[in-house]
């Protein structure tokens, strides 16, 4: 059975996001699909559209879990699940991964964050990357959990925590 | 139709619940059977336990959507829903609720709060109470978000919030 | 905790619906609540809705598990459950009740027959609504199978089975 | 985007599967994998699993969607997709594919059968491999719905409406 990776990131409508923090995305899903897993991410724009650009082009797989149609999933994802369940597909994805890495992101990256942490999921964010990511990369922070994630400088140690754990 | 308010906050295991946390969350329970609403929430023990006890001091309804079987509901849950489809269960309490009180909490709370945080659903978080509520309550976290929970300082005023807003 | 007891049936864009069968789920639900338990449904139009207008008219109490909205539901539901999952709501009305009522039913109903039958729902069909019910009332069909469904000839017999079986 | 196509079946306890039934459910993901589709099941064993055998020897890719963890997928399983959610994930199998092929099957399969018609996904049953297949292929009994599945009589007739479908 193939081993899976999972990205949570911003979708394209985060302002936010800057070309630096795609770039790492697209690292990311490029690091991924080297190490012969398979990239599972929401399936939409932003950072999952440059993680899943990233995984294609070292030749992998990329799997969206979509919260709707798979007429929403960006054009290098090759296996769309449409789930129609909405946020629930948040679950899923988190579920389906072997080890998720997180980049940036608003409340709903934190929502797969918080979900991987507390089903015991390795959990790996990049700091420097903007956005919840950055504000859970604080140890002072982090030290008031039991449960915690790593914390990465760079998309190529984030996949190499994450390729580790699994 | 009933209006639904939810409880997010840690089951009984979280050994940094305090009794003026669990007695916050008793006072939510109260305050939302007095304005004639139901009080939703996971349906274990700790923080959701406190809650639907309060609720039941006041004669309120108290439904716990259950990750499993309804076995495991606290002893003042009058509707169980046993979802058997784990912390998925998550995303449909935050669906069911009009509007929805974090307490104290960790990656589990969190999970709920940022997931209705990005749908959209009035979200009112307790500061004092602990936990990831008291981190989110901080002014200079928020203004990093466009979306953001409003801040209560007691059961009381966090319940008037929710009713303000459904 | 209450006891719950779910129905299954079309909703009213079911053109074969008669007034007899509506008329046979609006006492299911009358018996439903003359019995104490709480009627549970997918709180639409058709059959759900004549069953909840029953369990009113003997003061029971109504929850409707939606597909999307609360604004679906039909008038006579005291606790929409807006899941937003959409037909994956079968899933769920189908493990929230201690056992399962069906009359008539296309597909959508058939769904909740299989699936409470393949989970051990206590699961009671009514001969003479029409539909899958009467389809599935058949002796013959059903001694192919090891699992079955109880049949009933009237909604007070069907409340009776299903109230033995809690 | 690769095209999906589901199989739908009994486990490996179901005592009615007879060689013949597996050796339709072998030659389906033949079939599926030599026009060049995934071959998406629930993973498990049966038809589950000869199917995806049958994607193997033609070098296909298998999709198992798992009502829990990824350790019960059968060795055929190229991506398991671990969900926690039970029966759950019959209706994301459903959702997932672009056409589903049902074989035999009892409750579990008339539950997806069901399903994909509801919400109007291309279905194909195969007559005579058993089970709900066989008394779903009954004229007299489909002309009673306004929505039917397509009955084939070899698995190669049904893949090939299916592939026509989507």
């Amino acid at each position: 059975m193939k081993k899976m990776i999972g990205i949570s990131g911003s979708d394209g409508d985060d302002l936010s996001l800057t070309p630096s923090t795609l770039k790492i995305a697209e690292e990311v899903g490029y690091y991924v699909a080297k190490k012969g897993a398979v990239l599972v991410s929401g399936g939409r724009g932003g950072v999952m559209e440059a993680a899943a650009r990233g995984a294609k082009k070292a030749q992998g797989l990329t799997i969206g879990i979509m919260p709707g149609s798979a007429d929403e999933a960006n054009s290098f994802i090759d296996i769309a699940i449409p789930t129609y369940v909405g946020y629930a597909r948040n679950y899923l994805l988190v579920r389906s991964v072997d080890a998720l890495i997180a980049i940036a992101g608003r409340w709903g990256t934190l929502n797969e964050i918080s979900l991987a942490l507390n089903i015991g999921k390795p959990t790996i964010i990049i700091r420097g990357s903007g956005g919840w990511a950055d504000i859970l990369a604080d140890e002072g922070l982090l030290k008031k959990f039991e449960v915690r994630p790593y914390v990465a400088s760079s998309a190529r140690e984030a996949v190499e925590l994450a390729v580790r754990e699994i």
